[in-house]
């Protein structure tokens, strides 16, 4: 059995002890030399150039990704040509494409906060009155982890946006600004052949736009609720391999949905050490079409804390040994990325029969790690 | 960081996973093209020449072993020129020649079999009288799963090791057949700079001399007292990175140490699945002396079941999907081995709560991958 990734990065990188304790070879597309994947048999191009994926897709079973940013059109004559793309493109379109996302959504039914397709200033100005003053803007496309998310209170604000519309696509997404009381995670995987399995719901904690930390499960949502959401839109897209659903908790205990990706994704990172079968192993089993794992965790909680690069700290392994000491029981994850301020370097998780404490020492041994 | 590995087999394939999440490097230099851990980068060259052997520890922060096959003359000239190699080779020589274990683990007034140092018929002859009529002779070096190891009633039963005696190292060992109740491992780690950790001692059972089931932990046995035995082994002859120490338990519930083996083994493949810190992360951690993880484990029990390819199933494979679908909870494990009757083809470990449901669910699935 063999997988082609699309993309080096950290999620690729994280596929890649999976497949070896399977058995499952790995091939993986990176952007660059030397990244974070590169100990997979790496060939380096150009991922919006379907003749590059169709020779890198020569020898795999099935194609999967790392990242969502491979064009549509180029996935599309890899599957003209019978190459098995998982997630297919007809469903990857809602991860790249967040007003199609909302579109799609709506049709089916799922909560989502207040939201409008705005082509002009006047259009949103409208909006952001209707919403009190104040909505979230966001490019349909490329946005990730904060980038291409604005909060704005006049159309004045995202200018710079309505003059290279066409470049984003032609229209932006206005949203409510959510009042939320938690941010809520659903991690779920889902076979072509129909099989689906979900993860406890976690809470995910944001700083600047990028996720901080993930408590596993989250200690306060209605788990089936969130679920079901997840179940149908996996259902409704036709999504296979791992997909995240990012929502709002309200105060008053509502669901709406912010944002979907179809790959593992950061609130998962937890299931590795926490989880019977790790989101990396389930995507895997998942694009493989192979019937899945287990979900069920191995430890009552699980917070897992991501570290970030910072300015002061060019090094910051410098302080690896000094948190393996202080702390045995963190599973301790680098990505083998050069520190840059604010990059994603590796992540800590920590287990415990005890929320609390688990948090704080996670915490703990990420503040020792990075030298903060 | 970069470790080194002399080896390319399943041990050293099972390294490479942890290395890459803590962001370690890992080089492996195998016997030959193509092994289980061929998906590290790989050296080919013979183990027994020093100066191959140097040219690959060039770069390495640390040497360390898959297997204990490296000649004490070849690692004794790397540690000359400054190589740290770990464990060293005035400790792995006892893992090497079970005559010097016998002799240096009763010096250190540890439990053993009754042994004999023989190097004439005659003298074996005297000893299988003195216990009974019955007793095990064994090659001091080379031998590993069942091989170099003979139950015998009579010296013209090994005559061709005598008749080879030099060959051989110049003597063999015979030792007593104990009447044991059952087997007990105890997997541990040490650093250079001493910090010592121990996972629960396991019950082993052997099939044809090979490790078949392991059972985490050991259901009957004085934990205390096992891990007390490893601690002076692991103390008193000076290893690092991980030890296993066989033992038989004696219906009286006496242990008595059997085989030694200064690398990750068999008997722990369990902590992979289910420990925090599995044996060949603690391994990493030990021979690069960095602070050991906790060997708690996360499940109440946890049961490995090893995959041995057999003659009517030379794909054994074949009944992944229908292992997978079946036992959603069984954490499959392949080491990417051409099957050979009796060949370690891979493992499976099933966590739970209770001993005899985890047992029949592992062995159950180990039945249906191997079409058995």
């Amino acid at each position: 059995m063999r997988v082609g990734v699309i993309g080096g990065g950290q999620l690729a990188r994280m596929m890649i002890p999976e497949a070896i304790a399977m058995g499952i070879e790995i091939k993986v597309f990176a952007e660059a030399e030397g990244m974070s994947a590169s100990l997979a048999t790496v060939n380096v191009g150009d991922y919006t150039e379907a003749e590059e994926l169709g020779w890198f897709a020569d020898g795999v079973d099935v194609l999967t990704f790392d990242h969502e940013h491979v064009p549509t059109s180029a996935l599309e004559q890899l599957e003209r040509v019978g190459i098995s793309v998982q997630p297919p493109s007809k469903a990857l379109v809602f991860a790249q494409n967040k007003l199609f996302m909302r579109q799609r959504l709506s049709q089916a039914g799922l909560p989502m906060p207040a939201w409008l397709e705005v082509q002009t200033p006047e259009q949103l100005n409208e909006f952001i009155s209707s919403q009190g003053g104040k909505v979230i803007v966001k490019t349909p496309i490329g946005g990730y982890d904060g980038k291409g998310v604005r909060f704005v209170s006049s159309a004045d604000e995202v200018s710079d946006w309505f003059s290279s519309l066409n470049k984003l696509g032609g229209s932006l997404l206005a949203e409510q600004l959510v009042d939320f009381e938690s941010e809520i995670a659903v991690l779920s995987a889902r076979r072509p052949s129909g099989e689906w399995r979900a993860w406890p719901a976690v809470e995910t904690i944001q700083k600047n736009g990028v996720c901080s930390q993930v408590l596993a499960p989250a200690p306060k949502v209605d788990q089936q609720q969130a679920l079901d959401i997840a179940k149908t839109i996996s259902k409704e897209l036709g999504v296979t391999g791992v997909m995240a659903v990012e929502m709002f908790q309200t105060k008053d205990g509502q669901l709406l949905i912010n944002e979907l990706a179809m790959r593992p994704h950061n609130s998962g990172h937890f299931t590795i050490d926490a989880s019977i079968t790790s989101q990396f192993e389930q995507h895997l089993r998942a694009v493989l079409d192979l019937p899945l794992g287990s979900t069920e965790m191995t430890a009552d909680y699980a917070v897992m804390v991501n570290l970030l690069g910072v300015e002061s700290n060019t090094n910051f392994l410098e302080n690896f040994e000094a948190t393996m000491h202080r702390f045995p029981e963190a599973k301790i994850h680098t990505y083998g990325k050069s520190p840059r301020p604010g990059r994603k370097m590796g992540h800590i998780t920590v287990l415990g029969d005890d929320l609390e404490t688990a948090k704080s020492r996670a915490l703990l041994a990420a503040a020792v790690i990075s030298g903060s």
